[in-house]
């Protein structure tokens, strides 16, 4: 299959923890993901392109390319602590051999640099949600079941789609461990107070604290991203179908 | 093509016999795997995931993650008579050209044990069924077809879908033999005395007692497995399309 | 890409020329080939699984399997004329993609072979045909236009569909020589009188005396092989969309 | 995937830049890349069928086969000026995932010939389009942005499409640099007087004079390409349809 993975460095890490932050239900992981980014000056060291993405350019205010991307970035914590590892994005693959493709991409890099804990992030729909909204988990064995319900959460009943459910599932057969944190959101915009509460839970699992005072500003680049890919939206569907339809002419 | 094939051991085994049973119509040949699986103690040697199963997880009750896979396990029953594989599973994948890898990437694996005879369980939809319902086959080649039809069954007139006909097609093209058990079912829940028909063939095929008085659990632990993968269907469907939309805001 | 290729020997042949009769409008490639195998005695020495094809086993009468298939033949002439490669099956891919691969794969199999000049044939669906029906054709290159157009036919306006023009495309990428011949036909059945034509400008071509007094049964077998593949081709469908519902209960 | 690449010479060349001229809004780049082969007698080393075309073969008037291809040329203009690569063809691929792949293996091409800047150019669809239309950038890096501002362009807002987009988006990963040219057209016939802007621009950056007198027969003969290919495609739904419906008789 068509991927182009450039990694620039292969850090040396202590028994490090991927946390998995691609654009999804409430946009929690995107958010989560980037505000870590930021507030830990974590440190990019992969670049990965899929065939699966869509295939068009995006363009920024001032000019230059912005195009379907994965990430991975590292932060060394030192004083015995696990280091992270963070996949950060603005997509996930537009199909479902793409999306198993993808996972175990970042899965074959993340095992050779010692990798053995996964967590993803997601939103989980709701209609209407709490001020304090619920969290929800699932993970690949009893014992990080235990974990997981430790930092607050309830058992999650249904489905995770997607990279979240995904990663879980797949780091599961790999002999991984590791759990999934869904936060209740109505879905529909970059949900910063969802985000704060898995920022919470992760904080309380990774004994790490994370200053949310700038959260906000995260959920708002995040939803300049959203702008620059996607409130475009129907305007691409209409060029999509101009353009297939003109293919047909060549 | 995606696949992450997890290779426990690889057993010794005396002129193996695979045994397919896949989830299918009435899901006559997962009830009966599962229930082979446990009657026979037979054990776990392989795991197979592939990029065209569904990007999802499920959950259990207590909280860990059930996703789409495949299995390969084993049973050696001595005394000289040829031992079994049989292949179990939760899903078929999604696409035709899954499909052909699925049962390709099978057919290596137990291949390189020696299997060089391979059977497929399914159901036969109909309007209606008798309570002694009749079961047909289809073989690889004449021989086959007349050992087949002493087990008093009749020539399947039609088309066989799915792993259950790929099976014995790519069989026949590598070189092995085999046929396809095929019961009359109304097709639509977990049909236990449809497969109480197939394994009383089966058994007779293979020299093997077969106590059916358990038939009935795992024909209602494949029920619980269908209600978390499956009941929640229109769940998935709208979920997915909410997911789609959310995609384009990405 | 999932292709199970068996070449079970590897023939020493006189400069040969591939003849393509795979399933097509009005079936006259398809009977045409039969016919030579037939008339010919060509040995078969290779066969073709791909991934590409559809998923499911037909049944014979006398209860074998009827895979979806391609093959390729032989047929040695001696008195130093041009031996003869033939590409049999009872099916095209269902893809485009599978489409491109299945033929790079016949060219790569019968170019090891020595092959150099490639010929496909096909129907040319028309609304109403004449006793005698017009013939069409094109070419890899300027040189085999006129030798094509000497056996009588006249230049083909539009598109080839299918292996039919891929074939011929493809060939001239990799510097074969080659034509198509499109006879015209109503289209909808095995066209025993098209397919006639066809091989006299075929016969014509390779100095090559075809009887074709068992054509009729060619023609009758290949309407056969339709009935077991394809004229239960709503319960195909049906059948699939019951399956399809079903695997969402998995 | 399906890859034919026939690679007829590997030209040392100065520094080069590659020109991307596929089919695509207005035809804008196609018949800018057409002209310029023309022009510059640019030479032919390279060409690419991929298995994500479109499956048939287009004839010529005099009975040749036309199929869907893309092709490399390569200018070499001395006096110490950077050499160039036109990426001319008659097709883009047909999914998401071709068009990925086609472009990485161009990009893989020229990179190994030393080609570390490229440009893509295209049509920008406009309901009313101005006799002086405006020309778009959009670049890999601040550096290029300025640059390209320089030949008179204005930022893009949005996206770009197809390999226009891809090219720079992919190009920017492998730490090239380079830019898109996007003129207004109104995109629905080969728009001579938008590539004559388009070149007007390109000739600027490349410090080339190109003779645009002879333009309007670029444009015609990619019109008569268009003819060939496309003008009967409603013809090629129908027969496609037609086909599709005789393979379930198969």
């Amino acid at each position: 299959m068509v991927y182009t993975v450039e990694i620039h460095e292969k850090p040396e890490l202590n028994n490090p923890i991927l946390i998995e932050g691609l654009p999804g239900i409430g946009f929690v992981a995107n958010i989560a993901a980037l505000h870590l980014i930021n507030e830990l000056k974590a440190k990019r060291f992969a670049e990965i392109v899929s065939g699966s993405f869509q295939d068009f350019a995006a363009t920024t205010k001032d000019g230059r390319i912005n195009s379907p991307l994965n990430e991975l970035y590292y932060h060394r914590r030192g004083e015995g602590k696990r280091d992270l590892i963070i996949w950060y994005g603005n997509s996930q693959a537009l199909t479902t051999f793409g999306q198993y493709e993808l996972c175990g991409k970042v899965l074959d890099i993340v095992e050779e640099l010692g990798c053995r804990t996964v967590i993803s992030i997601g939103g989980f729909k709701k209609d209407e949600v709490q001020p304090v909204p619920g969290i929800y988990t699932a993970a690949t064995d009893e014992e990080t079941v235990k974990e997981a319900l430790d930092l607050g959460t309830k058992i999650m009943v249904g489905h995770i789609f997607g990279i979240a459910g995904l990663l879980i599932g797949m780091g599961r057969l790999r002999n991984l461990n590791g759990f999934a944190l869904l936060v209740d959101t109505l879905g529909m915009y970059p949900d910063a107070n969802a985000t704060r509460y898995a920022l919470a839970a992760l904080g309380k699992y990774l004994d790490l604290e994370v200053d949310v005072s700038k959260l906000d500003a995260a959920a708002e680049t995040t939803k300049k991203v959203l702008e620059s890919f996607g409130l475009v939206r129907n305007i691409v569907e209409e060029k999509k179908k101009e353009e297939d339809q003109l293919r047909w002419f060549i």
